[in-house]
């Protein structure tokens, strides 16, 4: 398959749909609608949503029955953004190659489009037109994934881990797989749960997205050392910078691609339940994880 | 009734309570899982809660249904207390007579603990052991409450306001509406969804906590003038040595206080559709909301 067609038309999709989302503008107040809407339309890869449509796909759904969870994943991943950037935090000032959002419009606003996005995400599951019961397990599934157990939890020991160069690998594993891996794995497996995957198909699914959220990751240490700042948007070396410990730093570069070929390895095998054409892009995007340059 | 004995029980059941809603203790980052514990046992009055149990009285519901509701409620309130105070916000370093969270722990631990309960909140909601109709409509009920079209909402203007002169009449009960009113609506009309109320009821007790909402906001900026600082717990003539445009400008605080009292009025008459001994503990909180001191 031409995965690069399907990412781009993949992402063009969830362009088009994510700023439906956005509730009215208001009366007073506008410059936060104008952040959240900022944020929401500079080019992300979109990864995450996705995930979440081949996801349901994989279970045989159909991918339009995900728009939403995807969207609402994707206004999660969105927020996280915002708050990591912000002064107090990584103090990022270019993202995605543009301004953050605290430095085109202002701290106050940023961290309340933050706030806001997180929100709306669950307003936009409460409100989706979908199965009640099916709605309620995308929740959990998803607000287990972004929180104090999950992402907020691995934001708060990445901040942690700063400045430490007695970062152990089981610290850092823990970090990988809270702030980046559980929204990852949440998005492949809150697709599945839509398209009414069963027990196993789910499980697996879960795999995959474990397998691919540390690949992830694994490559973010390795582009942040020897990426192109062009391709990738944001500022490079602020890892070293920092004297942040990552993967690279226990692996080695090379090291740490090997690893992380084998954490897709392991994914795709996971993904063996399937029908290999329900699963075909889910394949290739653990393989784009690893080879990507952005 | 006996109100101040009916709120200190009331108080004491949701102290207990909402510390269960706390997820278990991570291997590492505890220091997030620490400032979330303490935001929510350090003294509030818990008034949101309350109003949510005593909405599903109102209804003729058991309150002990109303729990999970009235606690996530109080996690979405904190959440918003603990990023109001931050640097860049209002820069509050003490709040309900105790440190703030960014100034007892760090900025950092702030901005995440505020994500945390916020996501915490929807966790919890989700994983609520109840009807799953009735949970999807207490879910729209409170996020569309405490978001962009709510209380972020109302912050953000909150914010904008600050150092002019120039705010209308109109721009400030759109902010008191927001900021502080939306939620406390949701917290009466949560409890009576929970209850199982109908129709006519969820919309007197919407009446009713968009009174008392305003009615709390403008005795809130009352006392900033008058309060007692011990009594309050936080900082008093913040507003004033701001500049800020308060409901105490336009009215003074005799005018201010004479129009809480015409808001508590009207919502005490919304009251009228329900038997007056299901109501009592709403009718007296109405008037306890504009006689309090703190």
């Amino acid at each position: 398959m031409d995965l690069k067609s399907y990412l781009v038309e993949r992402k063009k999709l969830i362009d088009k749909e994510i700023v439906k989302y956005l509730p009215p503008f208001p009366e007073f107040g506008f410059r936060l609608y104008e952040a959240v809407k900022y944020s929401l339309i500079v080019g992300g890869k979109r990864l995450r949503p996705i995930l979440c449509l081949a996801g349901c796909e994989a279970v045989g759904g159909n991918y339009r029955n995900a728009v939403t969870p995807a969207c609402a994943i994707e206004m999660i991943h969105t927020y996280s953004l915002i708050h990591d950037d912000l002064p107090a935090m990584d103090n990022d000032t270019l993202r995605r190659g543009h301004p953050t959002v605290w430095y085109k419009f202002d701290e106050v606003t940023a961290i309340l489009a933050g706030d806001a996005l997180l929100n709306r995400a669950f307003e936009v599951l409460s409100e989706w037109d979908f199965d009640c019961k099916v709605k309620i397990e995308v929740m959990k599934e998803i607000s287990k994934a972004s929180g104090m157990l999950g992402m907020v939890l691995g934001q708060q020991c990445d901040m942690d881990a700063e400045g430490r160069s007695d970062v152990s690998l089981e610290e850092l594993l823990f970090i990988h797989r809270h702030k980046t891996g559980r929204l990852i794995t949440a998005s492949v497996v809150a697709g599945g749960i839509t398209g009414l995957g069963n027990g196993e198909e789910i499980e697996a699914l879960r795999k995959y997205g474990d397998g691919i959220g540390l690949a992830f990751q694994i490559i973010d240490d390795v582009l942040d050392v020897v990426g192109d700042q062009e391709k990738l948007g944001k500022n490079v070396g602020s890892d070293a910078e920092k004297g942040k410990v990552t993967f690279v730093t226990f692996y080695g570069v090379d090291g740490a691609k090997k690893k992380a070929r084998e954490e897709v390895e392991k994914a795709v095998e996971a993904l063996s339940v399937f029908p290999a054409d329900k699963v075909e892009p889910l394949v290739e995007i653990a393989k784009f994880i690893v080879e990507r340059e952005y």
